[in-house]
C-alpha cells in the first residue's frame, strides 16, 4: 500500500510508473499523448487502470510542464498540453478511485532527485531540467518553492540574447532557445548552413538534425557536433552561473533528457559556470551534479509527492520524517 | 529598550539611525564612509557611542553591500568597502557595549518594506534596491532567502547584453549597467555624444552627468534626460519580469536611490514587464510597489532584525508574534 | 564567331553556356563539380570542347567564387573549389585552343546584368547576388570596380550580430549567416526548435530543411516559412541600406539563385531598406530591382567579358562602343 | 595666382586656410560657425575676403559635412549646419569675386591626403576620417568617388551593435558611436559609471569628459582613459577590415581629429583590422597609415580641388598632368 504510481506527461509521450516508497521503480508503461483533452482523460484512466491493477498503490501524482495552481487541483496553463485552467484529477480521481494530484515536472524531478538522488535532504537545491525546453525549481531547506501562483522558477524565458533566436513566448533570444535539445538542433543547422561543404553525419541522420542525433554524432566525434555541443556548454556554464547568482544553492542538479549527454559539455559548462557566477572567489560554489534518476526523475518524484499527500503527512519537508513511517 | 540602531555602510556614506519598535526614526547621523579599515570601525564606535549616549538602545545592525556568513558576525566580500573576511561584530560590540549584527543592505531594506512598508505580513516579497548598482532580496512567507553562503539573491550581474558596456565584475553587458543610478549617468552620457550638437541642460551639470542629475533634468522636461528615464524603464521592466519569473513573488517592491524618481519611470516599467513577463495571460500578475521607506529602508531594515535577534526571539519571520511581544 | 562561353563554377555544379552577342544563351550544359583539381581541370576541359565542337566560339570566361589576380589569369584562393594560386588559363588554354578569362562570379553576373539586363549603361551599379553565400558587384560609370587585389567588395562577411551566428570564416554574426540561402535553412531550423509541436510542412522537406524547401514552402502559404521568409526581408532590407550606404549607386540589382522567390520578399526588404538608408529624405534612394537574368547572369557576364577580352577591345566600359562592333 | 582658399565648415569652428600649389598652408584664420544661415553667409565672405586681401586667390573650395550636389553647387543636407538645399557658391560668389565650389569634407580630406600625403598618385585609397562622426571618402585610381547623389561613401551609420547605443539619426549601434571622438566620451562615461570608486583623473576633467579628455588622459597613463583607447582601437580595427573588404584599396589613410592621438591605439587595431579582414591569409593587406596633413586636410585639399576646378583643368584625376602645369 505504500506504493504510488507518477505520470510524467509530456507533449510527445505519457509515461507512467510504479514507484515504491524506496524512489524504485517496479512497473512502467508509456503511450503516446493524445491532442485533445477527452483523449487525454481516456488515456490516463487507462493507465493508472492497468498500472493499479497489478499493484496495491496509494495515489496518482501527475507531472505536467506548465502552471499548476498552488492547491494541485488546476492546471493553469500548459503549453504543449490540451488543458486549460482544467480541474484534471477532479475529472480522473473518481474514475480511477485514487487520490490525484498535480505537480509542475521540474518540481516533480527536483522533488525525485533531492529524495532520493545525489541531493541530500535539508539542503538548498536547485534543479535545471533540460529538455525540449528549460525547467527550473527550487528546495528551501528541503521544501518545494512554487511562488505565488504555484508557478516553479521560471528560467527558460530570460532574455539572454537581445535580438537573438525566436521564441514560440514570442520574445527573442531566450535562454532555453541556446541551452535545450531544441537549441542543439538549431545551433547544429546554422553550422551546417554555414558551411554547406563541411562534411558531417548530421547531412545524413535518418530522423533529421534533432537533439537526439546531435548528441549521438558528438559521442561518436562528429566536429560539426562537438562544435555544436560546446556552444550548448558554455550557454548551461551561464544558465549554472544564473542559478547560483538568483538561488545561491548549495547543489544544482542538471536533470532531463539532454543530462543523459552530460560527459560531452558538464565538464567545460562548469568551468563556464565558475569564471562567470558573481564573487567567485569569495564563495563556496555551489556544487554541479548531474541527474541520477534520469528521465524517471520526474514519475518518481510525482509518485512520491502524491504518496505524502495521500498519506496527509502535513508536510512536504524533505528529511521531515513522519511521512516515511508507515 | 526596544530601540536599536541601524546604520547603512555605503561606499560614500555612512548613515546611521535609531529606530523604534515601530520602524519611525527618531535620531540620525551620517558621516563619510572612511576608506581604510581602521578608521572605519573608528567612525562606526564614534556614531554607536553618539547615539547610543542619547537614546536607551538595545542592539546595533550594520547594512553591508557585500557577502554576508550566514551566522551574520563576518563580511566576506564588500566590493565598496575595505572589509575581506572581516568579523566586524567582534571587533566593534566590546568597544560599544551592544550586540552587533550584520545583514546584506538588500535583505536589510527587504525587511524594513516587508515589516513596516508596504509588502503586509506572510507574503513572498521580492525588493530590487536600485541605486549605485542593484541589490535584490527575496522573502519566502514571511522569512529572509539567505540561500547557502548566506547571500542574497544577486541580480545585478546576469548578463543582459552581450558584448554589451563593460562592468568592473570583469563581464559584459551586466544587469546593472543598465538599471541603476549609474546607468542613467553612462545612458545620459552616450545620448550626449551621439548629437553634440543637442541642447540639453545636463551639459550645464555642476557636478557632471551623473543619475541625480539625470533625475533633475527629467524632472524639469529636459528631453535627453527625459530620454534616458525612458531606456531606464525598459530596463526596469525586464528587471521585474526577471524577478517575477525566477521568484514569482505576490510583491515587487521597487527601493534604493532611484526609487525617489519612480514617477519619472514606474507606470513604463510596468507596462514593459507585463508585457515580457512569461505567461502573462495565464498567471497572477505581481504587484509592483514603490518603497514607502525610500533611503531610509536599509537603516530600519537593519535595525529591526538586529533588536529581534537581540531579544532571542528565535524567529526572523514576519508575523511570527513572539517577537514583537514586549 | 561573335559567341563565347560563359562556365559558371559553382561548389555544386559546374554550368557552361553558349552566349551570342545579344546575351542569349544557345547552348547550355551542366555537369557536377569534381572535388580534386585535376579531374576539374579535365571537366573543363571536356565541357569546352563539347560545346566548341558545336559552335565557332572565340574565348572562354570562368566565373569563379573567389578571389582572383587582377590580370585574370591566377585564382588566388576559392573557399569552394581545390584551386589555390592556380593559373587556370594557362592550363586549360592549350588544350582547348582558345582565350581563357577568369572573373569573379559577382562580378561577372553583374556584367551580365549591367549589359544585357535592367541595369542599362554608363550608370552606377551594385549587384548583390544572393546565393548560399553573398557575392557583391560594383560598376563604376558602367567599369567593374575590381579593388587592389582583384577582389570584388565583399559584404558577406560584415558583422551584423556580435556573437551571432558562428560563420565558416571565423567570425561570428557575419552578414551572409542572415541573408543567404543558408540563411533561410538556419532560420526556418531556428523556428521549428523553438516550438517543436508548431506544424509545419518543413517538418516533412523530403531533402531536410534547405533554402530552396523553405522557398517552396513560403510559396505554398506555411506559415514557419513565411516567418522565415519575413526575417530574410529584413536582413535584405539592412543589407541594401550597406550598399546604399557604401556605395551610393543607382540602381542595385538583387540577383542569386534566391532571388528567384523575390517575390515572397522583395517588397518588404524596400520598405526596410527605406527605413534604414542614410539621409533617406535628403537623397534620391537607388532603385532595387530583380535580376533579370536569373542564374544565368554569371554564365552571360563570363562570356561576353572573354568575348571583349579575346577581340582586345581595349575597354571593358559598358556603351564603350568599339568592342560591340564586329 | 596659383594661391586657393580652403575652409573647413563644422559645426563649431570654420577654419580657413590660403593654400599654395604644393599643398602648404601659407596663412590661415578661424572663426566660431554661426548657427543661423545669413550669419554664416558673413562670415564666410568676411573670412574670403580677409584672406583674398592678403593673397592673390583664384578660388574658394568649401569642406562641408553633408550631402552636397554633384555639381557642387548645392549642398543638399548637413546635420550640423544651417543648410538645407542650399546653393551656397551662388550666395557667396558674387560677393568675393571669386569662384566657389562645395565639396564633402572627408572627400576634401582624402583629395588633401592623396594629393600630398602618403597616399602618392594613382591609387585607389580609401580615407577614413575620425572627428565627431566618421566621415570616409574613397579614390578610384585616383578619382574621387562620389556615388550617385554626390554622397561619400558613408560607413558611419552601419549598424554594428544591434540594440547598441542610441544614434542621432534613429537607429541604434551605429558605427561612429563606437569609432568616434565622441565615442570615446561615451566609453569612458560608461567606465566611470560602471565602478564608482575607482579612481581616475576624468573624473576632474575641466570641461567634462570628452574625447579630447580621454586622449589626453590616456596619454598621461591614467587607466580608464587607456582601456577607453583599447576599446576604441578594437572598433577602428573592425572599420578598417570593413573599409578592406567593401573598398579593397591599397591604403587606408587615418585622418579626422581623432588621428592626432594615432600612437596610442593605431597599432592595437591594425592587429584587429588583420584578424578580421576577409581572407587575410590570400590576399595583399591594404596598409594602414596615419594623416600626414593632420585637421589641415580638409582645408588642403578643398583648395587645391577648387583651384583646379577654375582652372578648368578638365580632370580631377591625381598624376593626370594637365592641371598641375601652369
Amino acid at each position: 500500500m505504500d506504493h504510488a504510481i507518477g505520470i510524467d506527461i509530456g507533449g510527445t509521450n505519457l509515461r507512467a510508473a510504479v514507484v515504491d516508497p524506496t524512489g524504485a521503480v517496479v512497473d512502467a508503461v508509456s503511450v503516446d499523448t493524445p491532442t485533445d483533452a477527452g483523449a487525454l482523460d481516456e488515456a490516463l484512466v487507462d493507465v493508472i487502470g492497468e498500472l493499479s491493477g497489478r499493484h496495491a498503490v496509494s495515489a496518482v501524482g501527475l507531472a505536467v510542464a506548465g502552471f499548476v495552481s498552488r492547491d494541485q487541483q488546476t492546471v493553469r496553463f500548459a503549453p504543449h498540453l490540451p488543458w486549460r485552467d482544467a480541474a484534471v484529477p477532479a475529472r480522473i480521481s473518481p474514475r480511477v478511485g485514487l487520490p490525484v494530484f498535480l505537480e509542475h515536472d521540474a518540481n516533480s524531478a527536483a522533488w525525485g532527485e533531492a529524495r532520493f538522488g545525489p541531493a541530500g535532504a535539508g539542503e538548498n537545491v536547485a534543479v535545471l531540467a533540460i529538455g525540449t525546453g528549460i525547467g527550473a525549481a527550487l528546495l528551501v531547506d528541503g521544501r518545494l518553492y512554487r511562488g505565488s501562483n504555484g508557478v516553479a522558477p521560471e528560467l527558460g524565458h530570460l532574455q539572454v540574447v537581445p535580438g537573438g533566436r525566436q521564441c514560440a513566448c514570442g520574445k527573442s533570444g531566450c535562454f532555453e532557445r541556446y541551452c535545450s535539445g531544441t537549441a542543439l538542433a538549431a545551433t547544429a543547422a546554422e553550422l551546417l548552413a554555414a558551411e554547406p561543404g563541411r562534411p558531417s553525419e548530421l547531412r545524413r541522420a535518418p530522423d533529421g538534425v534533432t537533439g537526439a542525433a546531435v548528441a549521438d554524432a558528438a559521442a561518436a566525434g562528429d566536429p560539426v557536433a562537438l562544435e555544436t555541443m560546446a556552444d550548448f556548454a558554455y550557454w548551461l556554464g551561464m544558465g549554472l552561473s544564473i542559478v547560483a547568482d538568483v538561488f545561491d544553492p548549495d547543489l544544482i542538479v542538471v536533470a532531463g533528457g539532454v543530462a543523459t549527454s552530460a560527459p560531452l559539455f558538464l565538464d567545460d559548462a562548469r568551468r563556464v559556470y565558475a569564471g562567470l557566477v558573481t564573487g567567485a572567489g569569495h564563495r563556496r560554489l555551489a556544487r554541479i551534479r548531474r541527474s541520477e534518476l534520469g528521465v524517471a526523475a520526474a514519475m518518481v518524484g510525482a509518485a512520491e509527492l502524491a504518496r505524502r499527500n495521500a498519506a496527509a503527512s502535513g508536510t512536504d519537508r524533505i528529511g521531515g520524517g513522519g511521512a516515511e513511517a508507515p
